[in-house]
């Protein structure tokens, strides 16, 4: 497995190089909106700690950034009013792995709603800043 | 949310009422193979503490659980001679979750194999055996 690489673009995103939608922010973890959504609230969900997934990340920052995913899921479900979630992570390229800084995608969903599919459309921004929000405010 | 089902599938597994092709256990977690694999090698891996989901489950207990998932997706890589991993976690129906005792998918991953899809075969049990011990006798 290659190392971790701090030029990845959710390592630039954490130092405000490239501009990002946040939902939520502490000294452990990072969380931000999906830019291309596979449902509405999608959010992504990374640990401030250096690690490429889920087979080079320390146990005790693993469990750090679960307690950030369990929180967000819980928060997408009252604020975006959702009746479930998927929740995914990637590992290597293989395993679906696009941008290797570790990242849990919660996904929120809706009885009958299909998930789009992966990369299908760029968010509007505006979109994006309204989900956070309703999802920020139920933390 | 509806309470948690003490006759849930994967409850009587463990219990040993419904026999199943188990991978790992501790005194915390559960591991066994998917009888409807997506890929050869994928596993479930389930607290022993009763959770229905994502939303109920405590931030210890899926602490202990994601330990025991991170082990199971090393071994998985070693033993099967996996590429990658996908993860994946339902919760609720709208969220893809069938039985409500809280689950990861271990799935390994093989560059340019798909997943199959979801509930597209029953594997045949001498198979899961045997992956079954290579992800065992790797961990």
């Amino acid at each position: 497995m290659s190392a971790y690489d701090d030029d990845n673009i959710f390592a630039k995103i954490m130092r405000g190089e490239i501009p990002c939608v946040k939902v939520y922010e502490d000294d452990k973890v990072f969380a931000f909106m999906d830019i291309m959504p596979r449902s509405d609230g999608h959010t992504l969900v990374i640990p401030k700690a250096k690690a490429r997934n889920l087979l080079d990340i320390s146990p005790d920052d693993l469990a750090d950034l679960m307690t950030a995913v369990q929180k967000i899921a819980k928060a997408a479900m009252a604020g975006m009013g959702a009746d479930g979630i998927t929740l995914q992570q990637f590992s290597e390229a293989a395993g679906g792995q696009e941008v290797f800084h570790i990242h849990f995608h919660v996904v929120p969903r809706w009885s009958d709603v299909r998930m789009r599919p992966p990369a299908s459309a760029m968010a509007d921004v505006e979109d994006l800043k309204k989900h956070a929000e309703k999802i920020n405010t139920a933390l």
